[in-house]
C-alpha cells in the first residue's frame, strides 16, 4: 500500500511533498496509518489530537497512545482538550456537530498559527460509501450524495481513494498498532450497521463495489458542476442588489426556467428553508409574503425576492441623555447619530434634520417604529400613521422593518433617514437648533 | 387502500376515470391489485398479459389466471405469445430485455390498434427503491437515480406512491389471488437479495425509508431538470447543422464551460460511448481524430465535433450494366442516379456531368472511394490521388467517407458530388453524350 500511496502523492497530491503539513489524528487504524505513510515518505508532518472527553480514561489513554506514537515516529504532537459537552449544550449542537466545529475549528487555528499548508485527515473510501449511505437513508438531494471531497481549503484527504481493508492490512502486515473506539454511540451505531450488515451484501452483489461507487460520484460531481454553473448563471441574472438588508432577486428570472421549484431549492437550501411549496408560491404573492427559516426569510417585495436574516432590531429602545446628545455623537447598529447645535437651520435632508432644541424632552429615544405610532410629517398636512407612510413610501418589508424613530416623550420627531416631524420644526421663535445627522 | 387509490387518481390522474385504458397483467400481486383497485374505481379498462413462454407450464397457468380473472372481473382480456428466446438470439438482446421490448411494442401497437389512450403498469414504491439500489450498486450517474417516471408518453404508473406491503395487505385483505413467480433468473436473484436482505436492514435504519426515498427522487427529478435545461442551452448554442452526414458541434462551445467533461457526457451518453476522457481530449485534437462506440463515432475536424453513425457504406460495390444505364435511373442509398443520352453536352456541375458514352466500358461500378484511387480532375492538369483531393477539397472525415465514385475498368468516371474526370469528358469527336445526374 506505501507504493500506492506513494504513487498518489506523487500523481496527485504532489505539493504535499514540500509543505509543512498536520494530521488529525485519533489513534484509530486510519489516522494512525496515515501517519506511518506520510513517514513512510519523509513528509513534513506534526500530529494534532482532539481530546473531547467524552470517554473518560479512555479519551485519555488515546491521548497518551498518540503522544507516544508522536515520540515513536520523531514527530512534533498538539493535544488539545475541549469540554465538548458544555460546548454542545451551550452551542444548541449535537455531540457530533460540537465534536465536528471544535475539531476543525482548532485545525485551522493551528494550521494558521503554526504555518502548517495543509491538515491531512484519513477519510478512506468506505468512510465515503457509508456517508452516501446514511444520506441517501435519511433522504437526500444530489448535494448528498456527492460524496466528502478529498480537496477543500487547506484539507486534503489522500486515503480516500484507497478501503478500509486496504488500510487495515497495512496495519496488521507492518505490525502497526491502534486504538480502538468502543463508544457505542447512536451514529458509531449507524456506521456499524451499515458497515457489518448493508455493505458487505452491496459487495456481495458488486465485489467491484467500491469502484463503481468512485465513478458514480465522479458522475455525480460532474453533473453538480452542471448545476453550479446554471445556478450562477441564474444568480447573476436574477440578483439585483446585495445590501445591508439582504439580497434581493428579480422573480422574472426565476419565472423564466422551466422548473422554478428546482432552482429556487438549490439557491436558498443554504438558509434553512423547508417549505419549498411555499416559496414557489412566493413568486406569485403579494408583496409583504414571506417564508420563513431558523435564521432567515424570503419575502416577495413587488417583482422582487428578498432574502433577509431574522430582525433583530427589536432591541430595547436607546435612551440619549441630554449629556449624551451635548457630546454630539451616537453608535448604533444603523449608523452614527451625529448631535450639533448650529446658527441657521438649513432645509432638511433624508439623513439631517433641524429641529428646535428646546421642544425636546430628553432622554430622547431611538428604536424601531411600531404599529401605532403617529407623526405630523413636515411638509404634509396633519397627522399619519408610521405604518401608512412607510407603506405609501413603497418601503420593502425588509426597509420597514429596518426603520427606526427618534422620538421625545413618545412624540416623533424624526422618522430616520425619511421624514422629520412638523411639531419640532425650526421657526421664527426658534433659539436654539439642534442639528442632527446619521452617517 | 381503495380509498388511497382513489384519492391518488382524483389527484393526480383523473383523465383515466374518462378514457379507455388497458393494465399491463402478468398475474402478480402488484397488477391483479391494480386490476382490482381499477374495478373498485369503475375504470373503463381492459387487461393484455404477455406469455413470453420462458416457464413452460408455469408460463401457461398465468395465462389461464388471467383469462379467468378477465371473466370474473368482466372485461376484455388480450394475450399475446412470444418466442422470446428466439427474439433475444436473433436480435443479440438479454431475455430480460427482449421481453421488455415485445412487451412495450406489444403494448403500444395494441393501444394504437384498438384505441386505447392509456397503458397502465403496476410499478410501486419498492420497485423504484430496488431500481435504485441496482443501478447504485452497478455504477451510476444522475439518470440512473432519478427512479422509474410515474408517466411517460401514455404508460402511468399509478401505484408508484404504494409500497409493496399495502399492496399485499390489500390483497390478503380482500382475499384477492395472485400467481407467485417461481423464476430463478438472476435477475430475480439480484432483486429477491435486495428485496428480503439489503431493504429491511435500511428500513430498520430509517423506518420512514420510502417517504424519504420518495422526497430523494423529487429532489433529484428537480436536480435533473436544471441539468436538462442547462444541456439544451448549450446544445442549443453548440450544434452548427443536422444533417445527413451526422450533427455538428461547435468545439468553442464546450470549451466555455466550466467542466467539458461533464457536458461532454450528458450530451454524448446515449450514443453508447465509454472513453470520456478520449472524447475530452478530441477538443484539442488534430482534424481527423476520433473516438467510436458500438454505434457512433465523435470525429474532430477543425473546430468541429462531428457525431455520425458508423460509416454503413462499406457496402459492396453497385454495378451498372448497359441495360440499366439505358433504363435511365439507379436508385442508391446516396440518392438516384439519372442516365440520358442528349444532343449537347452543357457545363458539368456538382451533381451533373457529361461524358463521351463510347468511352464507357460496361459494367459500371458505383462504389465508396478507396486508398489509392487516382483520377484526372476536370480542369486540372494531370492526375491526382481521391485521398488528396479530398483533403485539399477540405472535406470532413464524415463527408469523406461518404464520397463515392463512379468508375469504368477502375477508371473514375465521376468523384460523385465533386469532380469529373478529364478521359470521359465530351469533346469534340464525342458522337454520343451521357447525361449522368444524382438528385
Amino acid at each position: 500500500m506505501l507504493d500506492a500511496f506513494k504513487t498518489q502523492i506523487k500523481l496527485r497530491f504532489a505539493y504535499l511533498q514540500q509543505a509543512r503539513i498536520v494530521i488529525a489524528i485519533s489513534g484509530g487504524v486510519d489516522s494512525v496509518v496515515l501517519a506511518y505513510l506520510c513517514k513512510g515518505l519523509k513528509l513534513n508532518f506534526a500530529l494534532a489530537h482532539c481530546n473531547f472527553n467524552l470517554r473518560g480514561d479512555e479519551s485519555n489513554a488515546d491521548e497518551d497512545f498518540v503522544l507516544e506514537l508522536g515520540e515513536h515516529l520523531d514527530v512534533e504532537v498538539f493535544i488539545q482538550n475541549f469540554d465538548t459537552q458544555a460546548y454542545a449544550d451551550e452551542h444548541k449542537r449535537s455531540i457530533q456537530m460540537a465534536a465536528r466545529e471544535l475539531r476543525y475549528n482548532w485545525f485551522s487555528e493551528l494550521a494558521k498559527q503554526l504555518h502548517f499548508a495543509y491538515i491531512l485527515t484519513a477519510h478512506h473510501a468506505d468512510d465515503n460509501l457509508e456517508t452516501f449511505l446514511i444520506n441517501f437513508t435519511r433522504g437526500t438531494g444530489l448535494n448528498g450524495l456527492t460524496g466528502i471531497p478529498e480537496i477543500n481549503d487547506n484539507v486534503v484527504r489522500p486515503l480516500l481513494k484507497f478501503s478500509r481493508e486496504q488500510i487495515e492490512d497495512y496495519a496488521k502486515t507492518n505490525d502497526i498498532e491502534w486504538r480502538e473506539d468502543s463508544s457505542n454511540s447512536s451514529r458509531k451505531y449507524l456506521r456499524n450497521k451499515l458497515r457489518h450488515e448493508l455493505v458487505p451484501i452491496l459487495k456481495e452483489i458488486n465485489p467491484q463495489l467500491l469502484d463503481s461507487f468512485q465513478s458514480t460520484l465522479n458522475n455525480l460531481n460532474d453533473t453538480a458542476d452542471i448545476v453550479e454553473e446554471s445556478l450562477n448563471a441564474v444568480a447573476k441574472r436574477a440578483i439585483v442588489s446585495i445590501g445591508k438588508n439582504g439580497i434581493t432577486y428579480k422573480v422574472s428570472e426565476f419565472k423564466k426556467v422551466n422548473n422554478p421549484k428546482a432552482y429556487l431549492f438549490e439557491m436558498f437550501k443554504d438558509y434553512g428553508f423547508t417549505e419549498w411549496k411555499d416559496i414557489l408560491n412566493l413568486l406569485d404573492a403579494e408583496t409583504g409574503k414571506y417564508v420563513k427559516s431558523h435564521t432567515h426569510r424570503l419575502i416577495k417585495h413587488r417583482e422582487f425576492l428578498i432574502l433577509t436574516l431574522h430582525n433583530s432590531n427589536t432591541l430595547d429602545a436607546i435612551a440619549l441623555s441630554a449629556n449624551e446628545v451635548q457630546s454630539g455623537k451616537c453608535e448604533t447598529s444603523i449608523g452614527n447619530f451625529f448631535f450639533n447645535e448650529v446658527n441657521v437651520g438649513l432645509k432638511n435632508s433624508k439623513d439631517c434634520i433641524y429641529v428646535d432644541k428646546d421642544k425636546l424632552s430628553f432622554p430622547l429615544e431611538l428604536r424601531v417604529w411600531r404599529n401605532g405610532d403617529m407623526f405630523y410629517p413636515l411638509g404634509m398636512k396633519g397627522k399619519k400613521r408610521v405604518s401608512k407612510y412607510l407603506k405609501d413610501e413603497k418601503l420593502s418589508v425588509v426597509e420597514k422593518e429596518n426603520t427606526w424613530v427618534l422620538t421625545s416623550e413618545d412624540k416623533i420627531i424624526w422618522v430616520v433617514g425619511l421624514r422629520a416631524d412638523n411639531q419640532f420644526k425650526v421657526t421664527g421663535d426658534t433659539k436654539q437648533i439642534l442639528k442632527i445627522e446619521l452617517s
